[in-house]
């Protein structure tokens, strides 16, 4: 047992030996809708939250993810390395930082997590409701952005704190379980597990 | 609006076009645990049940997923292609026949897809429970099997009837969705709506 996680380690090296493809950084999202039943979506990694375990996405709060995790903010990552043939199934809460924020500090997030986006990735949230029937008209209009101004109402940071990590390689048939206890110090404790694939 | 699944069309020539990679086979599982909180990973696409749009994976009893799908029968696929950046979101209703069905066509469609499955895949069923703390010894086991015998009792089919389908090509950026409605003959008709990506 130990405080750092070594599933991120873990992690960080799929990210790296996977790196030289373009969908390495995709992942699926999967969380319950409104409806109680489930839905999933592919959605980019961020990067982690500073020092900490935490996983950053960003997406719009337009989208029924954000209305999901209204109604359950719990989600899994499913992230399957398709070079390394490795799985992170990744479950813990997730907290929705949008423009309406109390928090200055995760207002600050959120803006960090703006300018880092592409200008091509920013310009998204300036197109029409996504998921709603589409009107030809809107498509031609043809957004601009200030590289210097900041989010726009519509951009929203999500940031999953995991609970437990279950990791996969599919080469090795490897298979191990990381869980995370709070001690009485409130700090953060994993514990590791190999488990049968 | 028409009788046949115009998504079935558009996921068959996706398939196709992305078959010259391994992993495109693979798509990810959203289920609902018992605990309520989502949860999701990587399985094989079996292909289609005979002509109908039925989409076929084999798991095992014994792993978490088949406990889930008992407390809720619900399931959303998440399916991308890393190739021709198409992703599908397929969800539905899942039924889960094991060996235990007491449909004698279900039974027969789950020994079928036994068959259709490679001697390697039907060892795996044959190891050790799935997901429980693993003993050194179990793994030196060399289990053997018969080629000409029938499904193993750990082995389950699941069978998705798709009930909506969201289709997002990230090269064009179209986004159609597909929603199916039952006539009064008992038909699904299938209506589809391209949307905001």
């Amino acid at each position: 047992m130990g405080s750092s996680a070594a599933w991120k380690q873990l992690l960080l090296n799929a990210v790296e030996s996977n790196s030289h493809l373009k969908h390495s950084s995709y992942f699926q999202l999967a969380t319950i809708g409104s409806n109680g039943k489930p839905s999933n979506r592919t959605v980019v990694f961020r990067g982690f939250q500073d020092d900490s375990d935490n996983i950053q996405i960003n997406t719009d709060t337009r989208t029924r993810k954000v209305e999901d995790l209204k109604y359950c903010p719990y989600a899994e990552i499913c992230w399957y390395f398709t070079d390394s043939w490795e799985q992170f199934r990744i479950n813990g809460s997730i907290d929705t930082i949008d423009a309406s924020n109390p928090d200055p500090l995760k207002l600050q997030q959120r803006e960090k997590t703006w300018f880092a986006s592409s200008l091509r990735s920013r310009l998204q949230y300036l197109g029409p409701t996504p998921g709603i029937p589409s009107v030809a008209e809107e498509t031609s209009t043809n957004p601009h952005i200030d590289p210097s101004a900041g989010p726009v109402d519509e951009f929203c940071l999500l940031v999953i704190d995991p609970h437990q990590v279950d990791y996969l390689n599919l080469k090795s048939s490897d298979r191990l379980t990381f869980t995370s206890t709070i001690n009485s110090n409130g700090e953060t404790l994993w514990n590791s597990e190999k488990i049968n694939p």
